[in-house]
Formats: C-alpha cells, sequence, structure tokens
C-alpha cells in the first residue's frame, strides 16, 4: 500500500512518496516530474554497492542519462570538500539548467547531494531516495541541505526543497541495527510533539529495537506519520521563523551531550533518546506535564533500545555551559520545547539552571 | 541628489539608492534595516585601503559590531576556497541568522560576500556596497551570487538577493579607466536593450571614456537610469526564466571572444562591446533594424573607448564553435539577443551560421 504525502508550499510543493519496493521503478517514478534527460545519482559506495545499479537501470530504462558520483561513508566526509567532488562530476557530465541531482542515501548524502544541486549553476532540480530510517522520517524532507565547518556542524548550507521524496520500506532490511534506533528516536520524537495516536500505536509493539520485529504495517504507520508530522510542520514555516522549532524537542540537551562526546561514543538518536528524557524530566519538574506521561515517554525510548541515562563521565557542568552556546538562548536564557502531554509541546524560557542540574543529576546517578 | 529605486521581489523586496557621499554614512544607511548588530565586511585589500576604515568607523558609529575579510583582487580568487576563508572569518567573529554581510568592492568581491552570506547558516542577510561602474549597475543588482569553478566560470552559486544596494558614486573617481569603460559597455547595452533616452543622452555626451569627462549629473543620470533597467528586468524575472535574457544582449559573441582570448587579453565589457557591434551587424543582415541605427550603435561604444572590431589572431571558426556550447543552444540553434531598434530587443533563432560568419568576417577584415 502507497501513501503519498504533499508538503505545500507558497513555491515548489513537492509529494514524499512511501512505496515499497519503489527502489526498482525509480525512473517511472521520476518520469512525471519533468526533469531534463541528465541526472547526477550522489550516494556511498556501501549503499551503491547495494542498491546503484539497480537503481541506475530502471533510471536507464525510463530514458535517462545518469552519471554516479560516491562520497566515502559517514559524517566526517560531509565537507565542502566533497562538495568540490561532485561539482567536478556535475561538469564532466556536463549537469544543464534541466538536469537534476538524485540522492541515494542516509541525511550525510541527502544533504551534500541537495547542497550541490543549490548550488550548482544557482541551483538545478534535486530528487531524494531516502534509505536509511533518519533520513526517511527527517532529513530528506523539508529542504535543508549543507555541509559541516570544520568547528561546527551544519554551517554550511541553503534551503533546497527537492521535486520527489521517494521512500521504499524494503531498503531498511539492510541497514544496520543502531541506525534504525537512531530514526526511531525522531519517530518517537513525532508522536510526543505532534502525533498521540502514533505514539500509542508504538506503545502497542512488542519490540522497536531492531527493523525486523516490526511488521511491515507498523512500518507503513511509522514512516507515514512521521513524513506527515514534518510534512506539516515544514508547510507552515518553510525557512525556520517559528513553528519548526518544535522539530528541535529533545535536541538541546541532545546537542550537548553528542558534542561533548566528539559524535562519537554517542550517535545522534541516541543523544535526543537522552534529550527527550530530559526534557520530559524538566517538563515534570515544571508541572508542565504529569508524571504517567513522562513515565510513558521513558519507556518508549527504552523499549526502541535507545539510551535513557547520561554517559558515564560526562561533566553536567559541561553540559549546562554548553547548553549557554546553544543557537536557541535568547538573552542568556535556554529556550526549551518542553511537553505539556504525549502530542503537545511548548516553547518556554521557565527552566532553570537549578532545575535543568537537578534532572542532570538524576540521569547522571541512575546509572 | 539622491536617487531610490525598487527591486519588486514576491519576497524581500529592496532598494537601490544612488547617493553621492553616501560610504561614509553607511551605518546610517543600515540602521533602518534591522540587521542584527554583528556585520562582517568583505572587500579586497586594495579597496579596503581606501574605503574600508571610514566604512567601519561609520559602521562602529552606528553601533555595529565589525569584522572584516579581505580577498586577493583578480577574478582568480573567485573561487570556492577564497569562500572557505570567508566562513573562517564568520565562524570567528560568530556571525548570527540575525548578522549580515557587507560587500565592499566590485563584482568579484559581491558576488562572493554574497554567496557566502547565501550559505553560511542557510543564508543571512547581506548588503551590497559596489565600487566598480561595472558593480553598481549590473552586478550588484539581482542576487545572483557565486563563484568560478576552475573549469567554467559561475558555475557554483546560488540567488540570494541584498537587503540594500548603496551605490556611491564619489568612489568611481578611483576606478581605473579600463575598469570604467567595462561598465559603460552594460551602461550601453541599457540603452540599447531598453532606454532609448539614455542613450541619446549618452550621445550627446563629448566623452565618455573616463570617469573624469562624465559630469557628475550625466552620471547619476547613467546610474540611475541603467539601475531602473537591471532592476525592472530582475523585477519581473527573478530566476531567469524568460525576461532576464535580454540582459544578455551582446554577451552570446562577447562570452566566445572572452573565453577565446583567456579572460585576459579582452575584458568583459570590451568583449561585450564587440558582443554588441556583432549583434547590431546580425540584426541588420536580417532586417531586423536599420543601418542608421546600427552606426548610431557602433559610434557611441567606439565614444566610450570600447573596441568594435574582433581582436586580431582570432579564428573566426573557433567563435562559432564556442557558440554551440552557450547556455542558451536550443537544438542546434544559437538564439540570439537582436535589436528591432534603439531600446527594443527581440530574441531569435533565426541568426544562421553563415549570417554570423559574414558578419564576424567584416569585423575582422576592418581591423
Ligand atoms: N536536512 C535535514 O533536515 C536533516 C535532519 C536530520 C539530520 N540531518 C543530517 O543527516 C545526517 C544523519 O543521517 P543518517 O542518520 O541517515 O546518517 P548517514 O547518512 O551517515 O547513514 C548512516 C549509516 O547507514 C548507512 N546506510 C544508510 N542506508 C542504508 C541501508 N538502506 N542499508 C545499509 N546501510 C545504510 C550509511 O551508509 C551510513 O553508514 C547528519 O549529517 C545530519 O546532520 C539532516
Ligand atoms: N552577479 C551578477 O549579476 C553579475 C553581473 C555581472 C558581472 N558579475 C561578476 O562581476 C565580476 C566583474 O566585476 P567588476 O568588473 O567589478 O570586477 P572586479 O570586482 O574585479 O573589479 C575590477 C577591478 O577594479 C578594482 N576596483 C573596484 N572598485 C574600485 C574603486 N572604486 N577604486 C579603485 N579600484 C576599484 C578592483 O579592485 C578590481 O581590481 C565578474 O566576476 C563577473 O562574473 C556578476
Ligand atoms: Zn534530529
Ligand atoms: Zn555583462
Amino acid at each position: 500500500m502507497n501513501a503519498v504525502i504533499s508538503v505545500d508550499l507558497p513555491q515548489n510543493s513537492y509529494e514524499v512518496a512511501i512505496a515499497p519496493g519503489s527502489l526498482s521503478q525509480l525512473g517511472a517514478w521520476l518520469q512525471p516530474l519533468g526533469l531534463g534527460r541528465k541526472l547526477m545519482l550522489v550516494s556511498n559506495p556501501m549503499i551503491f554497492r547495494r542498491y546503484g545499479e539497480g537503481a541506475i537501470a530502471s533510471l536507464e530504462a525510463a530514458g535517462f542519462d545518469v552519471c554516479h558520483a560516491l562520497i566515502p561513508a559517514g559524517e566526517r566526509y560531509k565537507t565542502l570538500g566533497s562538495i568540490q567532488k561532485l561539482y567536478d562530476v556535475a561538469l564532466a557530465h556536463r549537469l544543464e539548467r534541466s538536469s537534476a541531482v538524485v540522492a541515494l542515501g542516509g541525511g550525510v548524502v541527502g544533504d551534500m547531494a541537495g547542497f550541490a544541486a543549490a548550488t550548482w549553476l544557482r541551483g538545478i532540480r534535486f530528487v531524494q531516495v531516502p534509505t536509511s530510517l533518519l533520513a526517511m522520517v527527517d532529513a530528506s524532507i523539508g529542504g535543508k541541505t549543507g555541509v559541516n565547518h570544520p568547528h561546527g556542524k551544519n554551517l554550511i548550507g541553503a534551503f533546497h526543497q527537492p521535486r520527489l521524496v521517494l521512500i521504499d520500506p524494503e531498503v531498511l532490511a539492510t541497514l544496520p541495527p543502531r541506525e534504525f534506533r537512531a530514526g526511531m528516536a525522531e519517530v518517537i520524537k513525532y508522536g510526543v510533539i505532534w502525533d498521540a495516536d502514533l505514539f500509542q500505536q508504538l506503545e502497542q509493539a512488542k519490540r522497536l529495537d531492531q527493523q525486523r520485529y516490526v511488521s511491515p504495517e507498523l512500518m507503513q504507520t511509522i514512516l507515514t506519520r512521521s513524513c506527515q508530522a514534518k510534512a506539516h510542520v515544514v508547510s507552515k514555516d518553510e525557512k525556520e521563523a517559528g513553528l519548526r522549532a518544535i522539530l528541535n524537542y529533545g535536541h538541546t540537551i541532545g546537542h550537548a551531550v553528542e558534542s561533548l562526546t566528539g559524535y562519537k561514543l554517542v550517535n545522534h538518536g541516541e543523544a535526543v533518546g537522552i534529550g527527550m528524557v530530559a526534557a520530559g524530566a524538566i517538563a515534570l519538574q515544571l508541572n508542565l506535564w504529569d508524571a504517567d506521561s513522562n513515565r510513558r515517554q521513558t519507556a518508549l525510548i527504552q523499549k526502541a533500545g535507545l539510551p535513557t541515562r547520561l554517559p558515564a563521565g560526562l561533566d553536567l557542568e559541561d553540559i549546562i555551559a554548553t547548553l549557554q552556546t546553544d543557537k536557541k538562548v535568547k538573552a542568556g536564557q535556554v529556550r526549551f520545547i518542553l511537553p505539556t502531554q504525549i502530542g503537545t509541546v511548548i516553547e518556554t524560557d521557565q527552566a532553570t539552571p537549578a532545575v535543568i542540574r537537578k534532572v542532570l543529576l538524576a540521569m547522571a546517578e541512575a546509572a
């Protein structure tokens, strides 16, 4: 069963299609978009080895003239240097204004392919074919593209919306379990900030820590509901002026944990898990929501195989100091997205350092 | 006497202000724009030596916190490597989403500062303070930003409109005469494609080959009329889907001449001068306009000290072959912008290789 979700924007609206088996029909999916004949497929060697040939065969069968560019896997290659290589391939293949870039991979590939598309000939078209759960439910939707600066994540980039996001859930079969859990953190996030019904369906599942325990039906629900949430928020706030802030739920303390552990010990999804537990506990301290909701959130994060405690050895004061450098700080007060019930959040600066300290201390002690 | 021209766009309309002496009031001009406190001024060492200190003093007097980044002068530094240096300064100065980039320089500085602004934190605000005639009448207006790829000009870039274009004609006093003439080529272009009255006023001037022979009044007219033409075209066609093509008048053969002479022997303005003479002669061959109009155009280009003949040693067949690689080629036919009378042009693919060859041959023989 296919689902199609639309991202409605003043200019360049597009669809997110969730269609099992669609990767082998990629060419047919691209045909109605009115793209030129030339395409550049961007991927990484590992994903390309598994899915590249089939994708290219399907594109060529549909009449496209396809070249490809591979970037080594990993966040550390998400650099301007890799973009330069994409430009070189674009030039060698003589991509034109009518040409398009197709991203086949996780968020790293998607962010870079999108940035190359945003900046080649001042912007050519671009299609997302996300292969990781995180890219499917989050990174591929919304038009944020870019690379890291040696001293900071995602500092270089552009807003550039794709023409289509095509999700084939079948490729998740090969996704490493830890990457699956990273994506589940964002899925749970949508449940808490937006979709109480999704949250409940997740609660009813037996296991959520590995893709193979999740039924195709639940997987379809997870993808559809998550993409609907993200699409809705992006439609209301394309350039991150307001509503989009709720997507940062769990990310404020999450980012601090990620950066203090050098982006290695704890991955993004794990850090978001920890961040949501912390945000839930802060909300409880501030009487924004009740103990039962908070307990339900922690239980779900745990069921997804995500950590709910701070990693050992992390200094609480370092976390609090790092929060002060967050983009969300206004006049010295950290602004948090906090839940008021399952499915609803607010933005607030009520979380004092004393409250944050108390919550983090409890999350460390309990370890 | 100040002139203010508005560029009307669906989002982010802005003004082009032509105000003698305004550079020393830069801070006051920026104050109403609602920018954050932090600014990054981008320039080159030579322009910065002349005008940087005054600009920064004025900005600081208005309460801005200013850092600056200098890029060596010259088209060969219009690279991604230079942009990386701008990012480094942006990071060191901790530019935020509310911060802005101010470009103080010619088109090279403006294109690069604009691209850095377009891509830092996915786009921050940006002000153009053009100092060359070409940048004043052309490059600073319209939001095209970018850098060169080692194998092609302006292949990497983004559309990113400035919040203000502030033109102080007094800085033209130090512009080298050859650069002045390069700008005059674009001014004459506006006369031919858009503004017959501007064309006539230029015809009435005694000399146009050096800035010091042009009265402040005529200079004001030149700037105002040219910026009006560019602003109007950009307002109608922000992303180059249609009307904007008329700005390429003289540029089709111009680009071929520029690239075949290695961008050295002949500069952009000179190439555009040659290109307009060729386009005029082609239009005459096709009976699109009359001999008198054609003669008037050639005379005006000559009066501006610009070449009207092909440089010696250039192979006509190379020019014709280069035209085939032009972005404007559709189905093998080169599309030219050609004049029908002073002030009006059309786009056409009627110019056969035979006609082009005949015209170029005459422009070479006459040398
Ligand atoms: N643009 C946005 O809005 C947005 C949102 C969230 C995250 N991001 C970015 O996304 C990136 C993280 O994305 P990610 O989690 O997908 O990481 P990723 O792209 O590094 O992919 C994770 C790993 O999984 C592998 N992989 C992906 N799909 C696979 C499959 N089907 N089978 C086997 N292996 C597969 C990849 O090769 C990689 O090793 C970060 O750079 C982050 O900044 C962007
Ligand atoms: N973005 C656009 O729409 C657009 C349009 C046309 C051209 N361009 C770009 O603009 C560039 C050409 O611009 P340009 O002709 O200004 O070249 P430029 O920026 O190289 O400036 C020409 C020379 O004049 C010097 N100069 C500038 N102002 C001066 C002043 N007041 N006093 C003394 N010296 C001064 C500069 O240092 C430089 O050496 C090219 O890179 C071209 O691609 C962009
Ligand atoms: Zn996230
Ligand atoms: Zn030009």
